[in-house]
C-alpha cells in the first residue's frame, strides 16, 4: 500500500538558522520559507535527490507543533510522510486492521495542496506517519 | 555535500511486530531479521521504492538504542541517514565549520558495511544524523 517516502518532517524553532544549516554546513538544495497560515507554521524543504526534508517552524498562536517544541527544545523529527495512491482506500484498509486515524478521519488538503491524513503513533512504531495522496 | 536519504531509522521494542505492522497493515516489502552483535541491534529493513525504513532493535546487554527505548518505550525515530561521496571530506568540512562529530571522530563499519559517522544531534535541529560514504 505505502509507496515513496514523501518526507521527512523536522519541527525547529528557528527555521531560518536551519534552513542555513543545511545550505551553508551539509550543502543541500533549500526553498524559501513559505508562511502557511491555515497549517500554522512556515515550511522549508529540502531537496534531496531521492526525497525531500520538511521544516516545521510555528506560526501563530495555535501552532500544532507547539507542543512538540516544548518537549523538544532543540527540534527534533516531527512526522515522516508516505505516499499512498488512494488515500480513502488505503484508510479505510488501515481502519479494518483497527490502525486509528487522527481528527475526523477524513483526508484534510496538506501543506503541498494534496489530501493528508494522520496515523496515531502509537499504532506506528512511536512515530507520527502521514499518508499523502500520490 | 549530503546526497540521498538513505534511510530513516526506527528504534523498536518488538521487531517482529513492527515488520508484520509494515508488511501486512501497510503493505511494504519488509526484509528478514538480521542480529548486529557487533552494532547490539538487530535490524531489518523496509524497501521503499525511493529508500529505506530500518528497524532497530536491542541486542544483548549494552545495546546503543536501550537509553533510547526507555525514554520513548513505543519507539520512535532514532537517526536519518544521509548519504556522502567521501566521509573524510564531509567530516574535515563539517569540524572546520563547527559541527561536533560523535565518538572518536573516525568512521566506523555500519550496519550496511560501509564507513559512517554521526553528528551531534544539538548542532542539527535536534536530529542525530547519521553520514554514510555511498
Amino acid at each position: 500500500m505505502i509507496g515513496r517516502l514523501n518526507h521527512v518532517a523536522i519541527a525547529v524553532r528557528d527555521i531560518a538558522a536551519a534552513s542555513q544549516l543545511y545550505r551553508d554546513t551539509l550543502g543541500a538544495e533549500v526553498s524559501a520559507a513559505v508562511p502557511q497560515e491555515e497549517h500554522g507554521v512556515t515550511t522549508v524543504f529540502v531537496t534531496l535527490p531521492n526525497t525531500k526534508i520538511e521544516f516545521l517552524e510555528p506560526l501563530g498562536e495555535n501552532s500544532p507543533i507547539a507542543k512538540f517544541l516544548e518537549r523538544n527544545p532543540d527540534g527534533g523529527i516531527h512526522h515522516i510522510c508516505y505516499e499512498v495512491d488512494d488515500i480513502i482506500a488505503a484508510r479505510d484498509q488501515l481502519k479494518a486492521k483497527g490502525a486509528r486515524v487522527l481528527g475526523s478521519g477524513e483526508p484534510k488538503t496538506g501543506a503541498h495542496g494534496k489530501p493528508v491524513l494522520f496515523l496515531h503513533p502509537k499504532d506506528f512504531t512511536g512515530t507520527l506517519v502521514e499518508l499523502e495522496q500520490a
